[in-house]
């Protein structure tokens, strides 16, 4: 506590007017994704009108994009909207798994020194996504916090509320033995498995190094490891919104931490278990390079990476033929079938 | 690409088990407060039954705690859930300030390695504030984000949705001139301006040092520096909802970061300015200390602290004497008059 001239915000490394001005820029974007339900921006909160009705569930998740943002502080430009549009679509998938559609959503940005370019592409693929969805931009928060980010990066999360009617609820209670486990293809890692993916990959964060890694082509593939590392989060709620309109799912996962393994349990009754055909789809090149080159083990591969399934729906096998026919790129990949014993692996087949 | 042995998630830094064991720990604590409305934890999203009613509007925020976090860090332990109890106090006034009263809420917590340990501390604080509030901690994301956060930090950010009647709103448009401008007292800085507060005081982010620093007694208070920094962000839902039952309140802002100067304003109409009256309350100890060791310019200690006043009330002149009685910690801090030109500042009084 020495003395020191007058000090302000600025000098502490937080400039509210840069953030006014950035905050200024954004706000079309926001207000562009809304509908005649949201509010005024700028106050204190984001408002939507819900009109009266009867008992209705919402539906509420908050999600990160994890360390696939390092890619975009390294590639810069369009990976920044990329990952915007990524968070908004793992959220929308999120609770689409319960059946519901999105109202809202507000992000939350965190960065050490606010740079308004960054934040302006972060912010318009966060905009364009919430536009496909047909859903509000209401608000968020932009942090600017020195000494917490490096110059160059920032967090990045997202929050979605949505709502479904009580008796279209899809929450798996309804799965049954018999019944056929239907993978959606992903587009490529979505927002998982990148901790272990920069690591198999040798990314190191040195922006030359790592540009000359993801310019490599990827072996196997027709395109680069960045161009495929960086392939988006694809947001489900366009193929699966008509099937949930028919009523024939019965149960839905979204593949994402925890792939196929820790996250297709969580849509089956204690009473059944998920049998899962290795082949019945065809793995990615993407995934066939990290699991190559990494030797991740096949139990770890099923669990870090989603293998290139994206969503997974469960239908009575009466039903299974009218989702492929809908969804061309659909596939049967497994069947439920009882649980025999307390201590058995709900999801069977992804080990050797 | 090197030759290298099997790589698994947890080789990269990410630890799947430990979180999952981490995220049992914490679902007690937020099944505790959990009413009648929640669903089940540990689905995709969080669900909450909204019972058949008229319209109603629906109000959400998303905040963080910013740089306070870093004395969290530095100090360990309670700060853990202080920081916690912070981030949903902050959400809750954000809604409370357009008249809603909370549903839920959701969180964000980001580290690089998971100390199930800290986590544990943050998420209790988080559930018991809920609690406090009345509403549910619906869910949450817990990120493990390895190169993103130096060991030992983490980022922490909050979503909350409540509702309010459409005829109970309180956005401001009916404040007219002569009404009076009412202050509640904060309890310290909350969590805004703690990246000039840490400048003034010195703090670097080593522990030692900074705990050095933290221990000394506040200068014209009677704590220590680490007290009167580490102080909780009040909720006003309890002393202000009795207020909004009686439908005395025209316009409300929460005092956050940029102080009475940004926020006041988002509660009037454009046909209005608030004229303060400096001295109208006492300024707290930490406050005078740090824009005095500071040598803050006035017109910033007004924009980056909230000088001792989190929140304020815009009411009737006749309304005013049954807020004060009712909040015996309330002061009339000021009056709105009529705006004559376009281009005078919406808050005055508070510049030399």
């Amino acid at each position: 506590m020495t003395e020191r001239s007058a000090l302000t915000y600025k000098d502490a490394g937080v400039d509210i007017d840069a953030k006014m001005q950035a905050i200024e820029r954004i706000k079309g974007r926001a207000g562009a994704t809304f509908g005649g339900h949201a509010g005024p921006i700028g106050h204190f909160g984001g408002t939507w009108r819900l009109p009266a009705g009867p008992d209705r569930i919402m539906v509420a998740s908050a999600d990160g994009v994890g360390t696939k943002l390092r890619l975009a502080f390294v590639l810069g430009g369009d990976a920044h909207a990329r990952v915007g549009a990524d968070i908004v679509n793992h959220c929308v998938n999120d609770i689409l798994a319960l059946g519901a559609s999105p109202l809202f959503f507000l992000d939350y940005f965190a960065a050490g020194a606010l740079d308004p370019d960054v934040l302006a592409l972060v912010v318009g693929g966060i905009a364009d996504a919430c536009q496909d969805a047909g859903m509000a931009l209401l608000g968020g928060e932009t942090a600017e916090m020195p000494d917490m980010y490096r110059p160059g990066e920032y967090d990045l999360a997202g929050f979605i509320v949505g709502e479904v009617a009580p008796d279209r609820t899809v929450d798996g209670s309804s799965v049954r033995p018999g019944d056929v486990v239907i993978g959606l293809p992903s587009d490529g890692l979505h927002t998982n498995g990148y901790s272990l993916a920069r690591r198999i990959a040798g990314l190191t964060g040195d922006p030359g190094h790592d540009r000359a890694i993801l310019a490599q082509p990827l072996p196997g593939g027709d395109e680069s490891i960045g161009v495929a590392l960086m392939r988006g989060h694809r947001s489900y709620l366009r193929d699966v919104q008509p099937l949930l309109a028919k009523g024939i799912v019965r149960g839905m996962a979204h593949i994402t931490g925890g792939g196929l393994r820790d996250n297709l349990p969580r849509c089956l009754p204690e009473t059944c278990i998920a049998k899962i055909v290795q082949g019945s789809w065809s793995i990615p090149p993407v995934f066939e390079w990290l699991v190559t080159e990494g030797d991740v083990p096949v139990e770890e591969q099923y669990r870090v990476f989603n293998m290139g399934i994206g969503f997974t729906l469960i239908v009575r096998p009466i039903d299974a033929e009218s989702v492929t026919t809908a969804l061309p790129e659909a596939r049967v990949i497994g069947a439920i079938t009882p649980r025999v014993t307390s201590d058995e692996a709900a999801v069977q087949g992804l080990s050797c």
